[in-house]
């Protein structure tokens, strides 16, 4: 068709310039034809990004319409998708809030299937009858990751309004960093680390269940911290400095902008205010979505502040604590002196200060907008 | 851009008309861009091809390349895939066969990770605070299915060489039949029926290991082949009559011929001869690819033949056979005979009784062909 139209301009031209002997006229019909050729090249151009990535390496596109109607697409190979992990309780929710704030991310709260997947496939594979039989039926990693990267792409795409950058926070899921990260090559890791004996102090007083923890057992507690803490850790050195960054808790806490600075130009992404006040956007649309149960909900709801860098201190058994760098020697390897009860975490900022008399001041009225935005996220309430 | 370039035109087309009063080149100038608004027509439909289906219901698309080099993509919306299920032992490797040897059809071997994906899903409904943990989480139904067929679509499309049309065969996902079928709204699904008794023989004499199933306790194992096809019967007729057919396994290789005219018909699939000759497509490129550790592989190398139907008379004890009826009422239900031993399930085809005698006659030949055969399935064996 196009062809045909070429030769009917061709004669077209040729006829012009034979038949009317015009100078001027085939000047003006030699633009024409260049008019053509340059919105025929526009239009290729156009049609050619509507079908996505190169075909070398298709990925895996999810889509989505936002509540305007608009249709977002995310595709497998060239998302730039942040993953935020680290062991429970070690300020995995505050990251995820601070970047929900931003203008740019979202987050969202913990999907608790990715985790789930992850792991099947990791039993699949532990089993070497299991693994055989699937390679024997032709279920090779091609096609399990084919169908993992889509589940996970999709889940976290749909997953809550669209955004330009989407992140995941399921804590675990590090513990997968290096295969994750393959299956999404322009994915960024945030590592969350915080004090084991803080972590493992709030895992117990909240009964947050871990399964093999015995929450009645310190010791053993502290030694299951060691043991996911440096898999993570050797997880995240596998995915590389380039895509995996260390956020320390307290660091973040007490110095959360500096912090914020540093990890938002790691994941490339502009700064935005927001991040400091993620208290302010709790609930909101586009803001920070979270879920009534999950453990840290009653936390994020109020402005960082220090209240939980030290409450550990005085709730081991001296004699845990005597053992303290036996049984957790990853402490002192990511610089937690495991002889300080408490260590030196540092100085806050005078805005953290603020907060954190502010919160101490108005503890009632904390209290009391703490059960409104709990009451607030319930997602079975009549609308 | 476009506009400016529309704005030129404009200018061009009056300056021709305004300047040289020439009636002729006004008119040639209009073909022009009569011709240029076509151009852009078609290269603007062209486009809205390549996005894809309707943004109403976008589907998940999956999209593969043949070793040709050619794409194919499948939308979980509109690609028409095949299901085959049923309880183990049921012929469900000799219909996928059969299917496979068709030149539009792909099936393959059994996925074993499509089962355990959805039973994974039915454990998380199962329980009321899991199930609550995910809502409040904002992982609904939404996002679930939309994860669940990106996976089962994702693990179908590149299990193999692309055809025309996909089909699965991993016996027990009609279990959740209506689920799936409500993921593909296109999907057909062939519900294999075989005589439970024959079933049970076969499970217990090939020591399968099917969950919950005590292989020394044929009367047991009874009961639950009863159960298992009482559900499956009611997810069929939930998914309806149009995309749900039942294909008895006695008939099917008693009357392949007719048999397989109905099937492809309900499939909207055309006539294929192939169909009837599988065994010629073993292993061959485009045919039937089978995986030497599942426990059909040996039986289906041979071409159709009435020796499996009869096997299980006398493998069961007296009082099993006196109380039949009772245990497993499904019998009855799907038009076996309970009290007979065998009932009479037909006269073979002329066709069938030739493949039986040579089955027979040349015993030694087709156990030459068979451990042959076998040896070219081992996916691991060097190239």
């Amino acid at each position: 068709m196009e062809l045909t139209l070429y030769k009917r301009l061709q004669l077209f031209i040729r006829s012009c310039s034979m038949n009317l002997k015009h100078q001027k006229l085939s000047e003006l019909c030699s633009k024409c034809v260049i008019s053509l050729f340059i919105i025929y090249v526009l239009l290729c151009i156009k049609s050619s990004w509507l079908t996505g990535p190169s075909p070398t390496k298709l990925g895996h596109t999810a889509a989505v319409f936002d509540s305007a109607g608009t249709l977002h697409k995310y595709n497998s190979e060239t998302s730039p998708i942040v993953f935020i992990g680290g062991h429970p309780r070690s300020g995995t929710t505050l990251m995820r809030a601070m970047l929900d704030a931003h203008v740019k991310v979202r987050c969202g709260e913990e999907s608790r299937i990715i985790p789930r997947i992850v792991q099947m496939r990791d039993n699949w594979f532990r089993s070497e009858k299991e693994k055989d039989r699937l390679i024997q039926g032709g279920v090779d990693d091609k096609v399990i990751d084919a169908a993992m990267s889509s589940f996970i792409l999709e889940t976290i795409a749909q997953h809550g309004e669209p955004a330009e950058v989407l992140c995941n926070k399921d804590p675990l899921t590090l513990k997968s960093g290096e295969y994750i990260s393959s299956l999404f090559p322009k994915s960024k890791w945030l590592f969350m680390m915080r004090d084991g004996r803080a972590v493992i102090n709030s895992v117990i007083s909240r009964k947050v269940t871990i399964s093999g923890y015995q929450l009645d057992n310190p010791r053993q507690c502290l030694g299951k911290w060691n043991t996911v803490v440096k898999n993570m850790n050797e997880q995240c050195n596998k995915i590389g400095s380039e895509r995996c960054m260390i956020v320390y808790y307290e660091q973040l806490v007490l110095h959360p902008k500096r912090w914020m600075t540093l990890i938002l130009d790691f994941l490339d992404l502009p700064w935005d205010e927001s991040v400091l006040h993620h208290e302010e956007k709790i609930n909101k649309p586009g803001g920070v979505r979270v879920s009534m149960v999950e453990r840290s909900s009653d936390q994020i709801i109020k402005p960082i502040n220090v209240d939980a860098l030290t409450t550990w201190v005085g709730n081991f058994p001296q004699d845990l604590l005597d053992d303290m760098d036996a049984v957790a020697p990853m402490l002192e390897k990511f610089g937690y002196d495991p002889s300080k009860n408490p260590p030196f975490y540092g100085m806050p900022d005078g805005v953290v200060l603020n907060n954190t008399n502010d919160v101490h001041q108005k503890r009632e009225q904390w209290e009391i907008k703490s059960k409104q935005l709990i009451a607030q996220m319930d997602k079975k309430r009549p609308a």
